[in-house]
């Protein structure tokens, strides 16, 4: 029996939708395993600019601060679109990442049976595909300095920074292999070291790390050919571990081996203060507020949650194995259409999902 | 009735067998149309550096540029994997990219009816894919300073820098809308707006080629999306431009929707001297020299040479019809082996096309 303080940042189009969907499933989980969780609602994103005329307002940072995890749902859209880059949506994401010290961004991609047909790959290729992509979230090309427009001698040009310090890349490797003990004890660690000085600094101390895990296997795998690899045979990965840049441009690639975006749940884990889970998917402004968004990404990041800021492992199983239990129904969201089934509605399937934990 | 001069760099592994591949059906091309090709050998990758103890010894740069086209295989090999960075054969490729002002990588993904059952997609998805990654070659974060280690403070970093200058956008931009004009009308740019400061310059530049292009549609994406829409709905797109690392891992990832890296060849486009062209895929150490390598993305980038460089459209077309026929007769290399079809080698490959022509 605990008592759990969560911030919830709902954020823009259906991130209010899936936010609440998780909400409810979490009272659930609260109700029947005799927790309490306090739910307190943070402005970000497009909303933010819209209520506070900030993408991440101070109230937002100082609610996360005082909570002990955070449940973020999406930011963005046309309607902030053509705002200047410091009052862009996505820069109540990146400021919170950086101020939260979100550094490890952990992305699993599951395949399930009974969805193995909605992806675009051939169901034997997806079928039992089981891993998960660990990204560097507060570095690399993100974050670095300088990062601007620069006029020189008449010539316009545009720079960007792409660098890592060698902690850096230590603890989030570190925290690749920690996984993969409890996994496959097996390591990807993704880089372009044929070409930059910062992967040849990463994979340095990939090796260094890897020794202090001997029952873990590394291996190096250059990122183009990893952008190929996640199609020709995705089930050759356990922990993929990646730079902020490629971890960014993979995992979205690798969405599609479980169906859907709207499958892929996500946690941003601190270094010292709360966590953050979100799901992988953004806003979607053309279906926001028409109920149809999938939940189980928002859903599935509860679960995280639970598992990874509370050690509430039962209650995250709970949640799992509804999960599961709703798509074996056969209930639907419409990303999941092609697959055969029920098309339901997003509080359909919280509905379902919530009686079942 | 003409004559050319054509510089051949095989470089390392699979690069000797399917340069070699490809010249024999060029020879077959010039006794059937009544044109004269000269063929030169030149060292380049892991093989210059054993011979000539550099990636790119100034005798190919020489012979290269008293040519009228390069045609490369592959560098690269473990062999070579421990040496210092400027001893490594990639740094041949990098240096004769810059050397040759080789700005414009066109790397064309279609689909061969035959081949849809090879890729790891579906096939309904694959069918009829027929676009062109237009990946900027010259700048960016592959040659952008500084790049390099850096000890601060007593903490180890290291950093790499993405510089674009506003004309390098615009031609390689252009470059995408003037193909685009001969094709389906419509151009992705792909870059990171909501994190890079590039990208924002990109997209401006974008923008701006766009006005002389009235006829051509113009539409953005990010990269992490485009990685997703590459294997979601290939079909969506007709002409990619990029720059030159997302254009790297793009195009990589893209390759999987022909079946087989061993299909795919690219043409790297000088603004002034000689253009290069090389197949999309890499030395393959591990067959190297088993003559299993697939010839067709070497011997496709010779009919690209004949079009692009010599401008002999007929002459790119009976090859690019000969392939067709080899893959409709039902001859496959190892790579191509999951779909049906006899696995032949890749002499035998050669021999069906070059007689074809
Ligand atoms: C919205 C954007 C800044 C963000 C990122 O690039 O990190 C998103 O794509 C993600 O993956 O969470
Ligand atoms: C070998 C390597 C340097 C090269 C690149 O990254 O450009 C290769 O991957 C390519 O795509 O031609």
């Amino acid at each position: 029996m605990g008592n759990y303080r969560i911030a919830v940042l709902p954020g823009d189009g259906i991130g209010q939708e899936v936010t609440s969907g998780a909400v409810d499933v979490l009272k659930a989980v609260g109700i029947r395993f005799g927790h309490e969780f306090t739910f307190e609602y943070g402005l970000i994103g497009g909303a933010a600019i819209d209520e506070a005329g900030t993408p991440l307002p101070e109230e937002t940072l100082r609610l996360c601060q005082q909570s002990d995890a955070v449940l973020l749902g999406a930011v963005g859209g046309p309607k902030w679109d053509e705002n200047p880059p410091h009052l862009r949506p996505e820069k109540g994401l990146l400021a919170i990442r950086q101020q939260l010290g979100l550094y490890a961004n952990l992305r699993p991609v599951v395949c399930y049976d009974s969805l193995a047909s909605a992806s675009p790959l051939k169901p034997d290729l997806v079928q039992d595909v089981d891993f998960i992509i660990v990204r560097e979230l507060t570095g690399g090309i993100y974050f670095g300095q300088p990062s601007g427009r620069v006029v020189e001698n008449g010539e316009e040009k545009a720079v960007d920074t792409l660098l890592y310090k060698k902690e850096e890349i230590e603890r989030i490797v570190r925290m690749a292999f920690t996984l993969a003990r409890g996994r496959k004890k097996k390591v990807t660690s993704v880089d372009k070291a044929n070409v930059l000085s910062s992967s040849r600094l990463w994979r340095e101390v990939a090796e260094e790390v890897a020794k202090q895990f001997p029952d873990v296997e590394l291996e190096h795998m250059l990122v183009d050919n990893a952008a190929m690899q996640l199609i020709r045979a995705p089930k050759q990965f356990d922990v993929i571990v990646t730079e902020n840049m490629f971890g960014d441009i993979l995992s979205d690639e690798a969405s599609m081996l479980s169906g859907s975006l709207g499958m892929l749940p996500s946690a941003s884990l601190s270094a010292s203060g709360p966590s953050l889970y979100e799901p992988v998917h953004g806003s979607a402004p053309d279906i926001a507020g028409m109920r149809k968004a999938n939940p189980i990404a928002a859903i599935l990041s509860a679960a995280m949650m639970l598992r990874l800021s509370f050690g509430l492992a039962a209650e995250a199983e709970a949640i799992e194995h509804a999960v599961q239990q709703a798509l074996t129904a056969g209930l639907r969201t419409a990303d999941l259409a092609q697959s055969s089934g029920r098309v339901v509605s997003t509080d359909e399937m919280v509905e379902e999902i919530k009686t079942a934990v």
